[in-house]
């Protein structure tokens, strides 16, 4: 709603022109043609073409993602959190004292009851015991092997198929007008770059997430970082802005999210500024994916979507505006990453 | 030397066809034609045609560059800390209480033999007092305020036209052949930000550094970074392949320092894998530039210097391997960056 007041006087032109294009050729084909795709079209056609008041050069073109919720499934659990749980079962029988102490006698048991009664406390224990203690390949190495075998318990899919079709697209869809997209995870940044150019088409470089310290050794002739069971930074809530400056430099023109940890790299994105735009995802198909928001413990989307309705972002109602929700299954192997031509 | 080894079967031909090629357009014009740039061109070459053995894709053709004393010049102190010493002068007015206290009396009084006793922790405290405190866009701009204005004490230049020729004829080749390049400083972050892409083409989200904190405020709808005085992150010695691990997830294919603050970036690079380049810039030259390695306290290179010679790293004699120094004035508000060709 943003773009539309600013240039107002050009978009019914380009809009012409955009609807006379996307007959031919529709970049977003799993978006219904309705309010949010309308609104997408409408900034990136604004923010890239010369002659709009919204125009954007192609450095500052930068939009990024939130994603848990925003580009792949995020419940029953955050799949990272499945992930560690399998790991503490694949070391448990190298740590005999888990089998008498909490949490991770509940993880070995599969006792979610309990982990669930204090959920972000046992969540980093787990991670701290299961993501330290080697080196950034070899956690790489555990994270791919992981996801090429874990299947998700309803829907049968492995983790990488439980991708939305329609952000793909809109991934696609930015590339496609010079922009370059990011991932802004509150998950681990190794954890994500693990499968993000494979699946997002995103490289390692243009992911941002929480971190635990890591410190440089050379053993002999071999260097290594070694990863320690030390939180080094939280990329969530107003963790965003900060980890987005730190990676980026610049404020995002474009952010998109679909919970309350994603707020401040919405504002971040459009307040206080002429361009900027900023999208949320509302999971509101209990059919195809999960209905929820103001009331779920993982991707609360409570006090961000009043802001949304206050600020005029763009609000995804998963049910209506999408035609399917998952990307077909990427076959083993294979990667949606487009040839990659690096800048300067 | 590494990568004559790997690939000795395919260079003849390739050193012949680069040869032929260079005597028509030479990409380093001011280097000498000697050991080192023959050393650059093998790599160059060796890493970027797909029938070479040294052959690597272009998303992995990641070269980070140390700043102070590789790009531009270090001496007789770090560019930096001349700018927190005006900065502590500009703000003196404000702190009447600095007149009495170390290391400010000493800073606003000019009296470096005192600042020189205890000179990291002194640093510390005057960068502390005067990069804290304001927003990041509010910091940029004192420092390119500074930087448009400031002169070097002996040559009279302004800091951003002390930066090396030679390095800016690599950085360009680099960048022609596929390579992403960094900027990877011991200094902070958003100071080199600050004139990174105007000057050496790199854009503020390839800019690794040293950083404080930095917290998200909304005041009103107003958001902002605020810089806080505590240290975040120091991006120097060991942290080098940390900050690069951290921003990029790749280890990078070349490194180029000259001091022993990059001798773990460098053998990070290098050690243990295949591919992998190496430099250090010797400064050997007391008439056009300085002349210094083991003994000095800024820029020392003493460790990395030993480390090169036992792994057949390449390094830069200035004196005799660079033509020129300086790379001409940059003309106010002009840009050597590129046009910018967003990846995805």
């Amino acid at each position: 709603m943003r773009t539309l007041q600013l240039s107002s006087s050009s978009l019914g032109l380009l809009l012409l022109c955009a609807s006379a294009h996307a007959q031919s050729q529709d970049p977003l084909p799993s978006w219904n043609d309705a309010a949010a795709k309308k609104a997408i079209v409408r900034f990136v056609e604004g923010a890239t073409r010369e002659d709009s008041a919204a125009f954007v050069p192609t450095g500052e073109r930068v939009a990024v993602f939130d994603n848990d919720g925003t580009l792949w499934a995020e419940q029953p659990m955050y799949t990272q959190l499945v992930f560690a749980l399998d790991r503490v079962k694949a070391l448990a029988p190298e740590h005999p004292e888990w089998r008498e102490r909490q949490p991770f006698k509940a993880a070995i048991e599969g006792d979610l009851a309990t982990l669930e009664g204090g959920v972000e406390r046992a969540m980093a224990e787990l991670m701290m015991a299961t993501h330290a203690g080697n080196t950034v390949e070899e956690f790489a190495g555990y994270v791919k092997q992981w996801l090429a075998t874990a299947t998700h318990p309803r829907t049968g899919r492995r983790y990488t198929d439980m991708v939305y079709q329609p952000m793909l697209e809109l991934l696609a869809y930015l590339r496609g007008h010079g922009f370059k997209t990011y991932v802004v995870t509150g998950g681990g940044i190794e954890f994500v770059r693990a499968f993000s150019e494979r699946v997002y088409g995103i490289p390692p470089e243009q992911v941002i997430g929480s971190s635990i310290e890591t410190t440089f050794e050379l053993r002999g002739d071999k260097p290594s970082l070694v990863r320690r069971a030390a939180v080094d930074f939280i990329d969530d809530g107003p963790g965003k802005p900060v980890g987005i400056q730190q990676h980026i430099g610049r404020r995002p023109l474009a952010a998109f999210g679909n919970a309350d940890g994603d707020l401040q790299m919405l504002q971040w994105a459009t307040l206080g500024r002429k361009a900027g735009f900023a999208l949320l995802v509302h999971h509101t198909d209990a059919k195809r994916e999960w209905a929820y928001d103001r009331k779920t413990r993982v991707g609360r989307l409570d006090e961000a979507l009043d802001e949304a309705k206050k600020r005029g972002w763009t609000v995804v109602d998963m049910r209506k505006d999408w035609k399917v929700v998952y990307a077909e299954p990427l076959v083993h192997s294979a990667s949606r990453s487009e040839a990659v031509t690096n800048g300067p």
